[in-house]
C-alpha cells in the first residue's frame, strides 16, 4: 500500500488578480514541497479567484487565466518543484459562452482543475455538477463536463472533482467507485453558512463511501464581497474516519500521510501523456493519465495534519465578520474606515469587529451628537473609543441640522431622517477628504422592518452586521467580551452599551420598543419570513402569535416598499449567513392580512 | 379548412398582484367573446405577473396562484365565458424547489400555461426550455417539461409553448410539427431591447417554418423593476407570411380570422378531458386534449388584426422610458414623484419623460443653485418648466453647504461633492414630507465613467435615463422636440439646454470635458466594453485610440472602485437596453494598460 503524503492548501486568492493569485501558488507550492509533500491541491477557481461573475465572458480575461496557468507550470519548473504535481482551479474555455451566437453545442467556459508537472499542464478537469441556488449561478456561465480525469500518482490513482460535484450523489463519486480509485481529491469555493461546518464532514463521509475511496477536501479561505470562505479542509477515509481537519478562516497548509491502495496497473496507460482507453462509468467517460507509478517513501518522520476542535457558534460568525471586512477593505486597497459611533450596541460591535479586523489605527470613530442624544450615549461612544483605542472624534450636527430647517418646512419623520442624513453626508464628506470606506451598523433586525433611514444611517460601503439579527449582536457582544476577559484583556464593549434599552435617537426620549415588538419576538419570525420562506399561516403554525405576525409582516413589506425609494437595482441582499433572498421590487404580494 | 377567430390580449399584470391579474383576465376574456373569439391568449405568468423571483420559493404564493387560477375558472364560467378557451399563464408546482431537502427528482415549480375551459382548468402545459442568461435565473426557479400539450379546439390543433421555448430550436417547436399541429400559441414576457422587434419577426417566421404551422405570438406590455416589455403581438402563418402585428408598449387585443388545416380525427382522443394515447416526438410526450371538433364559423364581417407599422429607434426609446417609468411609480403606489432641474440635458429629458408619464401635476422640479450655478441654468431650468407645466420650485443650497463648511475641514472633490448630497438630503426631505418618489438622472455615459457623486446625484429611487447613453440623450431631446413640433404643440425642453457644453457646476467654470472625453469619441468605446465584454486589445482592433481607450477603460475600472464605497449589494445593473452585468465588487482584473 504506497504513502502518498498530500498537502492541502486552503489560501486566499483575490478575484482578478491572476499574477498575485499565481505567485500564491508558487510560494505555497514551496512551502509543501519543503514539507517532502508530492502533490498539492489549491482551491477552486484558485487562479482568478471566485466568483468572478461575468468576467466570464470577456474573452481577453479567459485567455488571461489560460496564460496565467501555462506560465505557472513553466514557473514552477523554473522554481525547481516540476515534480510537484500542482492541482490548481481555474478559469478555461473550449468555446464561446452558451448565449453567443458562435454558441457551440457542449462546449463553453469551464469551470476547470488543472494538474501541473513537469513544467507543462498534464491535464484538466471539468466541473460536471453546477449549482444553480443560493449564490450561485453556475449555469449561466460554465458548460458542465462529462468526463472524469483520473491521475496516477506514486502508483495511486487519483480522481479530480470540483465543488458541487461532492453535493450531489451520482456522477463524478461515482464514477470514482466504477473506476476504482485510491484518492478522490475536491477542490471547493465554499462559502461560509452558520453551523456549514457541521454539514460538511458527514457529507464528505458520505461521498468517500460513494467513491469507496479517501476524500481529500479543500476550500478557499477569505472575503469576497458578500462572501466568506471558511476554510474547513480535510481528509476523510473511506470508512468515514476523519484523518485531519484544517482551521477555519485562516491560511494553512495540511499535510498528511496517507496509506493508500495501489493501482492496478493493467487499468491504466504506462505512457505518461497519453490517455487510456476510453471507459464510460455513470455516465462519464474516464479518463486516465500517469504520472508515477511510484514515488520513495516519505522521509522523516510521518506528517500529520491533526484535527482541528470546532469552536463556538459566535466565535465562528466573529471570525467571518472579522476576515469578510478585513478582506474588502484590504483586497479594495482601502487605507482605513470611518464610522459613526452612537454609544449604541451596533456600532460599538461593528467598531469592535473593524478594529480586530484592521488594528485601531486604521478605524476612525465619529460621534455626532444632536439634541436629542443622551448623556450615557455620549459617554459609551467615548467608552468604547478609549477600550479599543480607534481614532476617535466628535462632530455636533446641531448647526447643519438647524440650517436645513430654517430654509425647508420639515415636519415628523422628514425631522428625525434629517438627522441621520446630515450625519451621512458628514461621514462621506470625511471619506472624500481622509480616503476611509464609510461603515454602516444597521442589523438584520432593523434593515428588514426598515427601521433605519435611507441615506442616513444606511450610507456607506460596507456594513458587517448587515446579516446578523439583533439578539445576536447582544451575544457576539457579551462572547467577545468574555473571550477578552478570558486572555485577560480588557473587554472592549461597554457593559452600559450592552444592557441599556436600544434606541435611534432622534426624537425626544424614542426607543426601538414604541415602534418594534421586542426582538426576542421579533427575530424567530423574521428568520421564518426572511430565512425560511414561511408564509404567513405557515408562521402561525409554528407558534407565532398571529397578530404579531401579522405586524410584523406588514412591516418587512413595508420596508420593501421603502427600499423602492433607494437606489435602482438595490436589494437587501444577505448572503453570508442567511439565504441569498431576490425579490421584485415591484410587488404587490402580502403576506399580512389586511 | 376550418376557420378560427383568436384574440391575443398583450396586457399588463402587475406582479403579485394575482386577484387583480385575475380580474384582468376576465376583463379582456369578455372583450375578446364579445369580438366572437372563441380563443383568447395572455400572456406568461399572466396571473403572477413576471418576474417574480423568489416568490416562487415561498409555498404560501405558489399555493395562491393554483387557487387563483381554479377560481378564475369558476368566475369565467360565471361570467358566462365558459365557452371560451382562455389560454392564461400562471405559476404552479409539482413538488418542492429543488434545492429544498424534500426535492423530487423531475419534479418542482414550474412556469405553466393553462387552459381554462367550461369553468375547469382543462390542461396545463410546463415551460420547457428555460433562459439562463441576461436577465433570466430560470434554471434557479423551474424545472423543464417534457410534455407538449395539444388542445383540439374547434377541429384545429393547438400547441401550447412559452417564451424561450420559441427562441431556441428544437422542443416544443419541433414536436409541435410531429405532431401535425394546425397552430402554435407561444406565450411571452419578452422584455424590450432596443431593435429586439427587428429579432422577433426573423424568429417567429423561423419556428413557424419549423413547426410547419401558423404561430400566435402573445407578449406582456407594462414596466417591471428594470424591465419594460413592449408588447409586439403578432401572427405568422406557416410559410412566413406576416399576418397581424399589434402596437407595442400598449395594451391592446389582436383579433383575426385563421383558416388552419383541420386536424386528422383519428390521432386525438374524442373524449374531452382524456388525454390520448402517448406519443414521443423530438424527446417529448404528445398529450392531445379535445376541447371541441368544430365550431360555427366567426359571425359578422371578417376579423382583420392589422399590422403595425414599426417606429423610429427614438420613438419605440422614449415609449419604453415612459412606460418604465409609469409602472414603477403607479404600480408602487406613488402618488408623484420629485427631481433636481439643473438647467442641463439629463434633468430636462428626464422631467420630460416623467411628465409624459405622469402628467405634470404629478411632477414636481426643483432648482437648487448652488454659488456655482449660472444664470443660463437657472433659466433654462425655469423655461423647462413653464413649457412642461410640471410644479416648479427652486431651493438654494448655499445657506447648507456654507454651514457644514464652517464646522468641517474640507477642500477640493469633498468641497463638490458636498454641494450634490446637500441637494440629495434636501430631495429625500421633500420626499419624506410630501411623499414623492425621488429620481436621478445620470445618464449611462457618466455612470459607467464614475462622474457624479456617490449620496449625492445618485440618492433617489428611479432613474428614467440610467440605461442611456449620454449622445442618445441628445438624440431623444431632438426627437422629443421634433415630434412635439410636428404635432403642433411647444417643444418641451429648452434649445439652449441641448446646445450648451454638458457642467456639473460643482467648481467654477467646470465642464465635462475637463475631465471626459467628448462624448461622442466616449460613448463607442463604452458601449464596447460594458455592453460588448470587448478587452482593451478588442477595442483598439475595433479601430479606437488606444490612449483614449486606456483612459477611458481605467475611468470605468475608477468607477466600479468608487461604487466599492457604494452601498453592500449595489451594482450598476443595466437592463432595459444594454446586457445585465454582473461583475465582483472586488476584483484586480484591468483591462487598462497600466
Amino acid at each position: 500500500m504506497p504513502t502518498l503524503r498530500i498537502a492541502l492548501a486552503q489560501v486566499n486568492p483575490t478575484v482578478g488578480d491572476l499574477s498575485g493569485n499565481a505567485a500564491l501558488v508558487r510560494r505555497w507550492s514551496r512551502t509543501a514541497a519543503d514539507a517532502g509533500a508530492p502533490i498539492v491541491v489549491f482551491p477552486e477557481m484558485m487562479l482568478t479567484g471566485y466568483p468572478v461573475e461575468d468576467l466570464v465572458f470577456r474573452e481577453s480575461f479567459v485567455a488571461a487565466s489560460r496564460a496565467t496557468l501555462h506560465q505557472l507550470a513553466a514557473d514552477l519548473a523554473a522554481d525547481d518543484l516540476g515534480d510537484v504535481a500542482v492541482l490548481v482551479g481555474y478559469l478555461d474555455a473550449d468555446g464561446p459562452p452558451r448565449t453567443s451566437s458562435r454558441a457551440i453545442e457542449g462546449k463553453g467556459p469551464r469551470n476547470a482543475l488543472a494538474v501541473l508537472h513537469g513544467g507543462r499542464v498534464v491535464v484538466s478537469y471539468f466541473k460536471h455538477h453546477l449549482p444553480n441556488y443560493g449564490v450561485f449561478d453556475e449555469d449561466r456561465y460554465f458548460v458542465s463536463g462529462d468526463t472524469l480525469n483520473v491521475v496516477r500518482l506514486g502508483g495511486v490513482d487519483v480522481a479530480l472533482t470540483i465543488c458541487e460535484d461532492i453535493w450531489q450523489a451520482g456522477g463524478p463519486f461515482a464514477a470514482a467507485r466504477e473506476a476504482g480509485v485510491g484518492l478522490v481529491v475536491s477542490v471547493n469555493g465554499s462559502p461560509y453558512e452558520l453551523n456549514k461546518d457541521d454539514v460538511r464532514l458527514p457529507l464528505v463521509r458520505r461521498r468517500a463511501a460513494e467513491a469507496g475511496a479517501t476524500v481529500a477536501y479543500v476550500n478557499m479561505v477569505g472575503g469576497q464581497d458578500e462572501l466568506v470562505f471558511d476554510g474547513d479542509s480535510m481528509i476523510v477515509a473511506a470508512d468515514g474516519t476523519l484523518l485531519a481537519r484544517g482551521p477555519r478562516f485562516v491560511e494553512h497548509l495540511l499535510v498528511h500521510d496517507l496509506d493508500l491502495p495501489a493501482a492496478e496497473t493493467a487499468t491504466a496507460s504506462s505512457v505518461s501523456d497519453r490517455p487510456g482507453a476510453d471507459e464510460i462509468a455513470d455516465g462519464m467517460r474516464i479518463s486516465r493519465m500517469t504520472i508515477s507509478e511510484s514515488l520513495p517513501a516519505p522521509a522523516g518522520p510521518p506528517a500529520v495534519g491533526g484535527v482541528e476542535e470546532p469552536v463556538t457558534d459566535e466565535a465562528e460568525v466573529w471570525q467571518a465578520l472579522v476576515v469578510g471586512l478585513r478582506d474588502y477593505v484590504n483586497k479594495n486597497g482601502f487605507p482605513s474606515v470611518v464610522l459613526g459611533l452612537s454609544g449604541g450596541i451596533d456600532s460599538a460591535v461593528a467598531a469592535t469587529i473593524a478594529v480586530d479586523a484592521l488594528g485601531p489605527e486604521r478605524v476612525a470613530g465619529v460621534s455626532m451628537p444632536s439634541q436629542h442624544s443622551s448623556q450615557h450615549s455620549r459617554d459609551d461612544a467615548a467608552d468604547l473609543a478609549r477600550r479599543t483605542g480607534l481614532d476617535y472624534r466628535v462632530e455636533p450636527i446641531q448647526p447643519m441640522v438647524d440650517t436645513f430647517l430654517a430654509n425647508l418646512s420639515l415636519s415628523g419623520l422628514a425631522v428625525e431622517n434629517l438627522q441621520a442624513r446630515v450625519r451621512g453626508v458628514l461621514l462621506m464628506a470625511l471619506s472624500n477628504q481622509e480616503g476611509h470606506l464609510v461603515l454602516t451598523t444597521g442589523n438584520k433586525s432593523e434593515l428588514a422592518v426598515g427601521y433605519s433611514t435611507l441615506y442616513g444611517d444606511s450610507v456607506g460601503g460596507f456594513n458587517p452586521i448587515k446579516d446578523v439579527w439583533k439578539t445576536l449582536v447582544w451575544k457576539l457582544a457579551r462572547w467577545r467580551n468574555d473571550d477578552a476577559a478570558r486572555r485577560g484583556q480588557q473587554p472592549p464593549i461597554p457593559e452600559s452599551s450592552i444592557g441599556k434599552p436600544p434606541s435611534a435617537e432622534l426624537s425626544p426620549g424614542q426607543l426601538d420598543s414604541d415602534t418594534l415588538p421586542e426582538y426576542s419576538v421579533l427575530d424567530p419570525i423574521l428568520i421564518g419570513y426572511v430565512d425560511g420562506d414561511l408564509g404567513r399561516d405557515g408562521l402561525v403554525a409554528a407558534g407565532h402569535d398571529p397578530a404579531v405576525v401579522d405586524r410584523v409582516l406588514r412591516m418587512v413589506d413595508l420596508a420593501e416598499y421603502k427600499r423602492r425609494q433607494s437606489a435602482p437595482g438595490t436589494k437587501t441582499s444577505i448572503k453570508a449567513f442567511g439565504r441569498d433572498r431576490r425579490l421584485p421590487i415591484t410587488n404587490r404580494w402580502r403576506e399580512h392580512s389586511s
